[in-house]
């Protein structure tokens, strides 16, 4: 399913300058270049806007603005990751333990009733 | 790479109401009956955690904690998504479609060198 | 003590549209004329630039970012509250009508003990 | 106008734990005990709250809530400034200070025109 969030974290993986990102050329090599206050400015204002879309979402009665600004809010998490040398990887093995840790709890408070 | 997101997904989709989920035993299904508002409040909660992770982070040189609000912010995110009768599925669609104008603009880029 | 409250609201509502505000020459009737997502983006903005300040200030042992970032925050608020017709008094009158009920709740508990 | 910025702040100053403040029955005294980021995520969460109040505004055509969440904003604003030994007199001083300047700065691009 998600190669493409691996593809997406090369590509930011490369962005880095010391991977040869140049920011003239490219938006992600300049919030590199810029550090890490930039890209945790990008992280609230995608939040902010994910929470705007989707109150006008309810009033349009189209939640394709919820998925664009969703979108954005995970592309700029993974520029954090990146900046923290992390990956998306990371995130999903972390969402992986704790359904793991979920569904052992839950069995648990199954056999409890 | 992923399944752990169509699995977390699927988790998420069966504490929706209509589907069953208890509030009385499930996180999930409690934010699903509070409705968009309390959903919309943990996205703005946990960007302001990860923008404090990521600050405490440069200061005790452990990334862990940003992995750890990442991780929380895209699973509220997902529960977002749920919310609007959308999936991870379709920001990861998003994101490749994005990733290939961005491959489309930059082999023209490339071109016109 | 904050007369300065009301002369900023006041310099604020001059730069309406409808009060001849200019975009181009005035930065406020600039987020007026873009209207509601504009200035919202800003709170969300000014709130997570307030965050890291704090964070920063822990470190640099310097609060002044704390204050210059609290009153972008305070400024942008004036703007939302100007554009929905309401004024800095009336968030004061608000905290006084709360720290009056504080008042009454904590001389009721002292009394109770 | 605003003797009630200093009254509050006279409130939330004596909650300190150093000032005798009570976490028991004291709400404020309860965020300085927890410290900083227990402050910071209330700075988040009110900023997230006054956009969706806004965002509800325009629906409903009533801005009291917008009102109401902007208090709480600036209140805990004002637990985050004495928290770094500021006052809501400082954030005025600012306001003052950059008004004054843009003043100057509207004065000089008059006589430019």
């Amino acid at each position: 399913m998600s190669d493409i969030l691996n593809r997406v974290a090369e590509v930011i993986e490369s962005r880095k300058p010391g991977n040869g990102g140049d920011a003239d050329t490219s938006y992600v090599a300049r919030l590199f270049a810029k550090g890490d206050d930039a890209i945790l400015k990008k992280i609230g204002e995608e939040a902010t806007e994910t929470v705007m879309a989707a109150k006008d979402a309810r009033v349009s009665g189209d939640g394709a603005k919820v998925l664009y600004e969703c979108a954005d809010l995970w592309f700029h998490s993974m520029v954090l990751l990146v900046q923290f040398n992390l990956s998306p990887q990371d995130v999903l093995d972390e969402l992986a333990r704790r359904e793991g840790i979920s569904g052992i709890v839950e069995k648990a408070a199954r056999k409890s009733d």
